[in-house]
């Protein structure tokens, strides 16, 4: 569209946007759109957690869960949880409040001991990840800290390219992927059961190699009706291929961002091999914390329901983002996005070259969104145009005007680039 | 006394333990002795913390707790625990519920990424390590499943052998060394004043030598006042030699050992590197139990008043055990072990290769004792005497029976060793 507009035309357009800046400038904003952090009063819907435990309580079930012991969990909420992501109680384990420390441990473990019995991948030369792009920044710093080069794969509606993955895993020193397959981090794509059965066939060269299957909103709808997401384990096991997928999860979008409940599920061979490693590790995670939830919860069906009052909470808030993007965006056509029907995030594609730049104002402005080029692995987005808005914690007014300011930025930043390519 | 005994005399001796021993075994007895675990009485002096939050709370201190972030911990608590050890806050982080999980995870990042700068100890060949003998089999695990070689020091009476300490760490390959300073795990050794300076003012060859101070017993008191550790971190800054140390500690045994806050303290500098490591591994750790413990105990003074309430709950079980071994072995003269001002163990040292022989009689017996030689490294004592007794956790009816069992397979093994030399 904007092809057709000349040189005045344009600055004209800038000048209009250079001017609401200075104004959105002169407000002074302190705005944080940048992590998918639940906002209050997602929060308060666990707030009856803290009465599940009193001064009275017997705090036991196999045992007094006050004491040490019991590594991979509490049977009462492995009950549960095993029953929400449709796995046995032998292929769970239930750890302290942290998944990604689970994924972190994971690939920790691989690299100095080994998976399953295969050499250290400290030992094997050179090693290689896939990172489904965009994604999460937080995967890819795991993988960048231990030194593991990583190699991009393209989202498409669907899931990842899985002929791009089916290619890449023909290579041994390929030993993983990061993936978010429900409602993913940043683009609320959910994997199509052809997708999760071409990832349960994987027949990588590299015995080793494991899909980290993050599933870290596996119930977190933004509708009335929660999406689909075929079983991986069970798709695996059609295949005598369950040793190939970690799947992690965690009530921390559930519960307490800061004090929920991680687990790790997985092949019984691969669970018992991290239980074993685990034991060095520590005598066992905080079971107290384990069964407030399970009394709190009682049952999968609660927490189905629990997940549609956060829904109820936050789906007006992505609401309003989208609203904000397709008033000031939409008619402009060099932005693009995707209503994403659950999760935490938009990913909003900028045009090329200017992420970076619209980030970079918005925060002169005093609206910080996640760095430009951080849903990338090495921060380097190659066509430097996607950004990942979090919606969930501000509330709608602020919610308004950050995205003002985002679309504000994106266009003068669009805007300049046209300019000097004139 | 025993070698002015005939063959006749011993074989009466071992005939009447024989009986004793086959009375016991039809009794039937399931006991445990083999943890330090805390019992109930002990884990019920800390339930008042479960009221200390309610659906009504606002859990809010610097932040929301209940959300992401803080990764070294809350202020209010971390103000409470600086003040116990005595260290400041920037030289402190708190973390999950396990100090084992922070001593497993420091040896982890020093193997992989090297610790201040210094080359991974993974690239380093061979890495030795010094156990304090005896000492805990947990830490000695750690060490072993790394592959690292572990070398003895033995246990004074005042700390450990540091002329034998002072000469290995001329060996660059040495890394580290376990120790547990109070209250020893299991003599119940307090490391003297001029012990703790000689640790102070250690020059390792290795400049990446740390010393694992595992302050697991730091105020746990058997008696009505607490004996006195010298604080090795201001000891070492006196040589401007403070990165040396590494302190860890938890309130397991304070609060919950299921479900309590564990620490590592350290200079600012070590403090800064792990803290920028431990980034990759967890957005944090759990800050509403933090809180929590932070609500109930309110000041170091509360948490010492506390101490001594364990005290008053396990001196006596201690008495027991030590009544028992006074009454049935003193006099036989082949056994020997220290009174405990602290901790939560009685080391009891058998006749020289009879440990084994003793513990598995025992567990005959129904009564389990931690596995002889599991207080020294690859679970080898070399004189195979020295048993772990763990006091705490059964009441003292059981723990009589529990250690009449202990003397009298201790005895057998004796008198059956013995006859075989005679």
């Amino acid at each position: 569209m904007n092809n057709k507009l000349n040189r005045n035309e344009i600055e004209a357009l800038l000048a209009k946007e250079l001017k609401r800046f200075s104004e959105f400038k002169s407000k002074g904003l302190k705005l944080d759109m940048s992590r998918g952090k639940p906002c209050e009063a997602q929060l308060d819907l666990s707030q009856g957690l803290f009465d599940t435990l009193t001064s009275k309580s017997l705090v036991k079930g196999i045992q007094d869960y006050r004491n040490y012991g019991l590594i991979d969990g509490i049977p009462e909420l492995k009950k549960i949880i095993a029953e929400l992501i449709d796995v046995e109680t032998n292929e769970l384990i239930l750890a302290g409040n942290s998944s990604l420390n689970l994924m972190y441990d994971s690939v920790q473990r691989a690299m100095q001991f080994g998976v399953l019995g295969h050499a250290p991948f400290n030992k094997q030369g050179n090693i290689k990840w896939l990172c489904v792009v965009p994604g999460y920044d937080r995967h890819f710093a795991v993988t960048q800290c231990f030194g593991i080069e990583m190699i991009n794969i393209q989202m498409n509606s669907d899931g990842p390219d899985m002929h791009a993955i089916e290619i890449a895993i023909t290579d041994p020193a390929v030993k993983g992927i990061w993936c978010v397959p429900k409602y993913s981090n940043p683009q609320g794509v959910v994997f199509s059961d052809a997708v999760v059965e071409r990832f349960a066939k994987l027949k990588p060269a590299a015995p080793d190699f494991r899909i980290y299957w993050d599933n870290a909103y596996m119930m977190h709808t933004l509708e009335k009706t929660d999406a689909d997401l075929m079983n991986i384990l069970w798709a695996a096991k059609k295949y005598d291929n369950e040793d190939i997928v970690y799947i992690f999860g965690s009530t921390s979008k559930i519960s307490f961002a800061g004090g929920g409940v991680a687990f790790i599920a997985s092949s019984s061979k691969n669970i018992a091999d991290i239980k074993k490693h685990m034991a060095f590790q520590t005598i066992g995670h905080d079971k107290i914390n384990q069964y407030a939830h399970y009394l709190f919860f009682k049952n999968a069906d609660t927490i189905k329901k629990h997940m549609l009052k956060h829904a109820k909470i936050i789906a007006p808030k992505f609401e309003t983002v989208l609203n904000v993007l397709d008033s000031e965006l939409k008619n402009l056509g060099f932005a693009s996005w995707i209503k994403p029907r659950g999760g935490y995030f938009i990913s909003c594609d900028l045009a090329k070259n200017t992420a970076k730049r619209a980030v970079q104002l918005a925060k002169e402005a005093g609206v910080i969104f996640t760095p430009a080029g951080s849903t990338y692995p090495y921060g380097i987005d190659p066509n430097d145009s996607n950004v990942r808005i979090a919606p969930t914690l501000p509330n709608i007014d602020d919610l308004t005007i950050a995205m003002q300011v985002f679309c504000c930025c994106g266009k003068i930043a669009y805007f300049e680039n046209i300019l000097k390519q004139k």
